[in-house]
């Protein structure tokens, strides 16, 4: 049995696709940012960091989205969320992982939390930076898939792809979305289409994209 | 046989120390930022982020310290790098791989970059607010090696402490160097005291902290 703390379409989304695809049984625990409750003292005791998500493990709390993605694709081969150990497929899977965590996710924070670099509102050039910096990703990117798509390991979808479509989907208030890519667009289509996807949006209450 | 493209002291420091704790036969190609050979189109070819290191496995180019570091984990169990799977110390293992490479590294990125957020040199709010981002991750990491240490996974040594441990000499000319938070100097010292770091300080010329 799992626990996952969450809160809508933050990065817990891809812990929870993970949980959906799996099939395995799960609670969901709401943390209300409304209510700030990241910071409340019973979820620091679970996440010193104040971040969503928390994975309970059997009565261990996990964070780290890609980290949580990487031990539930280990804990249930079955699903297929990660090749299996021995693998050139399962090695491409470990730097995309990396890569999107360390690159994108950490962008996103800054672009989304202007006060973690000290201001209210950032000023144009660090906007134009950061801007700069979520595109250069979604270039490089597309140079990949174009050439080896649809999915980022080639004709087999796997849970970087949920990881990637998160955060393809993060974009979409931006000035250049994501899915101006076109082979970025075609992966986040395959992935939307799917089961887990469409539940997902329902038991988070989410619409559009 | 495995190819290391790496930088004196740079991120390619924890794989170049988890191939001497291993003692797989490995060949060093340096890459030289004086001459900006990350951006060489020969180096671009290998990786297309420019940036080092890139590891050569089988013939195939790969990236991101932390995942290069979980590659040669899981390719050389012997060297105990990573707890191995279906246990919780691997669960940790992962998550603080995670965690200090998306928080860690990608600080250090812009406090060592101005220029990735548009900038000659950080305005003094921003540089704050890096070295505050920097130094909780060490008030974090410290109140955990304190009451579990003295390795991240408590007793045991693993491959995160090294990546830790180098991370923690990037802070050596910062206001706080890392070394001034008790537990994390211990744990600094123990990995400091391994053959891998003294071979790995002669072998890319080194010296000091």
């Amino acid at each position: 049995m799992y626990v996952l703390y969450y809160s809508p379409g933050t990065a817990s989304m891809v812990v929870h696709l993970a949980l959906l695809e799996i099939g395995a049984p799960y609670e969901l625990r709401l943390v209300d940012f409304d209510k700030d409750a990241q910071h409340a003292p019973d979820y620091l005791a679970l996440n010193p960091d104040g971040k969503v998500p928390t994975l309970v493990i059997d009565g261990r709390p996990r964070a780290e989205s890609a980290a949580l993605l990487l031990m539930l694709a280990e804990r249930h081969p079955e699903a297929k969320l990660i090749p299996p150990p021995g693998t050139p497929e399962r090695e491409a899977w470990q730097q995309w992982a990396v890569y999107l965590s360390n690159t994108l996710m950490s962008a996103y924070r800054l672009w989304f939390y202007p006060h973690e670099l000290g201001a209210e509102e950032h000023p144009p050039a660090v906007r134009a930076a950061l801007q700069k910096k979520i595109e250069g990703a979604w270039d490089l990117l597309e140079a990949r898939l174009a050439g080896r798509g649809p999915y980022l390991l080639g004709g087999e979808f796997s849970g970087v792809d949920l990881l990637l479509t998160m955060l393809m989907r993060w974009s979409r208030n931006m000035p250049r979305p994501a899915t101006g890519w076109p082979a970025l667009k075609r992966l986040a289509d395959l992935v939307r289409a799917r089961p887990s996807w469409r539940r997902l949006y329902e038991l988070e209450g989410l619409a559009g994209w």
